[in-house]
């Protein structure tokens, strides 16, 4: 993955798509005072169709997701780090970079607060960014050798026993190399931007979201030395239901239930990549520091003692 | 909770209940074997019905779980953990002392191998053996102040979340006091018994069998700082559905499934105790050692590098 | 230990000692102002001697630890936790009670805000209270069979490596059982009042302050499968030094050096306790939630996402 | 890094170093087999000057390591991962390729069990084998801007505090931007083969050896949300000495004590790698489940319950 780094030449973004959280209170001003800011620089604005639902503007123009994806030079999503997973991946296949604007919390991929929002932009829109690129899984479920089930996870691929079972049992295997035999509550595969999602809670480690690589995290697992490991993300990851029952597999949070003994989950990352663009001088650990509430002055709260 | 202790006077022991466990493989001989040394011994013996199905003995007297809780002085429990965590519950409020025969593996309840079970109980039934004692819970689920349901777990609760849900969200007090809301898979409240089982592969400590208390273990908790509390076995524990789909809670992995918001799980500690018999010179901390693979010696295996 | 609990009748409270952290800045101003208060309710007033040197105060009476505890009826401290810990450990075999004025952050142990204080007094000397009692340690090291150290710990004893050596080997036993020899940085063997310090860093549990527990912490341990476990505090625990260099045995920080292989570090519970006073309606969980930033509702920051 | 790979022409093999662990019992007889197995192949034999001590052989080549490093084609090391992690170290800058025999227990780097040791080498010389590449870190202390200390680790870079002072506070720069101020007993800087060291010990994941990765892992980190980090390894790492006292230094544990405020030390992927050679068919994660006691069939020990 390549680091964030300057652009050489700044993109034109003639196109601006701009996606909402859908429902949320408040958000209809916020996009309303967005698309006038943009449209006051000479952008065109296109609203994404769900989105343009919370929005009364005379002359709206409203697209899919996948005509974003055709035409959109840049999509401004504006709400928390659920909404821009959704729309992630859908744009995936288009290359359609995306921005992303914190409508309260400061968010791990909406990284822009809402309160200073135009004055970034501003600088942004004039080619004053960093663009990082972020890894994608597709997954694949194999029962008899067929596939039941693909999808893309920006997070992650969870596969997990139901709640009122016996431990999963699951087969692990890693580029055609048999890694273990695991029972637990589950086996969570992420990317580095799910490393600060389910797996951290699982207990996994932060990955820089330049590393190229994939941790696997067991979840409540029955053998006490059993680690979470980071493979290169070039590994193909396969997993086998060995036992249990209630199984599903889930492809950030997108969940196929019920699956089977013997059924297989195959793991690779996706040829598709998201692109994020940051203001100048953004920083990963600025905003890890503040989400996982890391003081940098020992003397502050948030630390023991 | 009383530590191991020789008896003052050792136990008459008249009528002795034999349990196995079900449909195990060559259990039939051992059983058959256990009773003739014990009725050669001069001991009356009982096989709890279930048990009796797998033997073949004339003249045997069967029992159920209750009528062996009102007639036997001990009852041995051949099998492993499961099997002992089972009959354990059921004959809570009798008092029967239970000794625990392992097939197999030790297992931390079943700590006499059955290879050497003769010897073994040969001493034990003269007298010389330690007892200990090991609190049980009992919990309640409460649904518009109305108990819905109610059951004894000698290992565990676990108010857990749906398998392809988002995060449970449960409140938690303590004696009244409330400890927190917490978001995650769910919470674990483990007796010193059950600190050996799930609450173990969900990050939570070892609890000696004698300590007075009772572990609140999270699993995958939101919060970062989220650590598991260990509180006296006098507290009430009450936990509160606040959100969350498809939650459950499980009494030593019985499961009463689809509560509710704001439906309580109220736990405390029985006023039944379990007993285990064990022979003289028995330390828990030999099984621990074994069990988990601490090795005394660091040269040997089971150590890194 | 006794929870909490209103006293039955209030205590007299004539002669009130204040203790103050040496050295900080504006403590001056505060233990004046506190004295202040105090005489004015007709309370006999004397300054711990350190601390009186930080006090321009005419007529002030001036008392070592030694003879706080033999005369006064309760002890206010005002500083953070490091400034109690001392004090505590001085006081311990006097049994005068303790109350904590945090001055800056909230304290484990400090936990009656400055701001607050002179309402909170007020309503504390009027007898309006609750009184908590905290374990303490007491620690020996033996070389060949002599005692060569002997010291009180409030928080924790610690074995701990070199910092440029390999690891420690120490074998442990409990009640003269065997328990582990465990290969690591150390073992901390922490109250109930120390799971909050070093022990949770190492990866400790949080224990109940009226828990009659004790933790075992190993620090960086070798065999992955060690986990801290908590046995009853009317245990006996020695460590031997089996291995490793400049193995250090520190209680509450104070440190004994270079300890030799086959010296035995014995830990056993004080004869003393040390009884803090708190507000009406104080609640362990609250100072835990507010120190370890567990936030009551998800909604907040302080969590993941 | 480059996943292990069968070489497409075999290495010619001329001239083989022998090194072997110093001191060990009955190394002699061992590496006078593997001598007269090698010289009787046709291949040259050179012994590293310290392991020719402990041999008796008639007419036997004595190298220095550097010596080793210019003229041998390959080392075989017979001993332990400390034998092959210092051997390794001082042939890094001449890419010396390393075989690593283990004499007793398996070694995450000595793979080839000594009793099989002549059939395996036999076709590893024929070429049968597979090659490996491994990150190693360089590392230099800096002192009012010059360089006072310069190293190279395999496993790890280590900055940790005096065994009987207050926590290490570590300022921590990557690629020039702020990380964190960190409050802990240490911070490790691990490679991937330093992930099963001292790593794994304070809590680090498991790298697997072709991760183009490093892991950060904090020694009982303050602040409880502070997790391990996994950052690339073109990444340059500073850490600067803000507060604690005998703060060391460690590379592969060889030690620079008594650093001051506002030291720095740099650490950065070397320009070097060491080259593994391995029987065709190894595998890193049989060597991990083997090691870790990961097991592969639930029924077999190792396992809680």
């Amino acid at each position: 993955m390549l680091p964030a780094t300057p652009l050489s030449s700044p993109p034109a973004f003639k196109t601006i798509a701009v996606i909402g959280k859908y429902m949320a209170a408040g958000i209809e001003q916020s996009l309303s005072d967005l698309a006038s800011f943009l449209v006051k620089r000479g952008h065109a604005i296109v609203f994404e169709s769900e989105t343009a639902n919370n929005v009364a503007l005379p002359g709206l123009t409203k697209m899919t997701p996948e005509e974003i994806g055709q035409h959109a030079d840049v999509a401004i999503v504006v709400g928390g780090d659920g909404t821009m997973l959704g729309i992630a991946r859908q744009l995936a296949r288009f290359g359609v970079p995306l921005v992303g604007i914190n409508q309260g919390r400061l968010g791990f991929m909406t990284d822009i607060p809402q309160e200073s929002m135009f004055n970034v932009l501003a600088e942004m829109l004039n080619g004053n960014l960093e663009s990082e690129q972020r890894t994608l899984l597709e997954g694949s479920v194999l029962r008899d050798g067929q596939q039941i089930f693909h999808a893309l996870a920006f997070n992650d691929v969870v596969v997990a026993r139901g709640a009122t079972t016996g431990m999963a049992e699951l087969k692990v295997e890693v580029d055609g190399r048999f890694m273990y035999n695991q029972r637990s509550d589950g086996l969570i595969v992420a990317t580095p931007t799910g490393s600060t999602a389910y797996a951290l809670s699982a207990g996994g480690p932060l990955l820089h979201p330049s590393l190229s690589g994939l941790a696997l995290v067991p979840i409540a697992p029955h053998a006490l030395s059993n680690r979470p490991i980071i493979v290169p993300d070039s590994s193909t990851i396969e997993i086998e239901i060995m036992g249990g029952r209630d199984i599903s597999a889930n492809f950030d949070m997108q969940s196929l239930a019920s699956l089977q003994h013997h059924d297989r989950i195959v793991i690779r990352r996706s040829a598709y990549t998201i692109t994020f663009l940051h203001p100048q001088g953004w920083s990963y650990y600025d905003t890890l520091r503040e989400k996982l509430h890391w003081n940098e002055y020992p003397s502050v709260t948030g630390k023991l003692k």
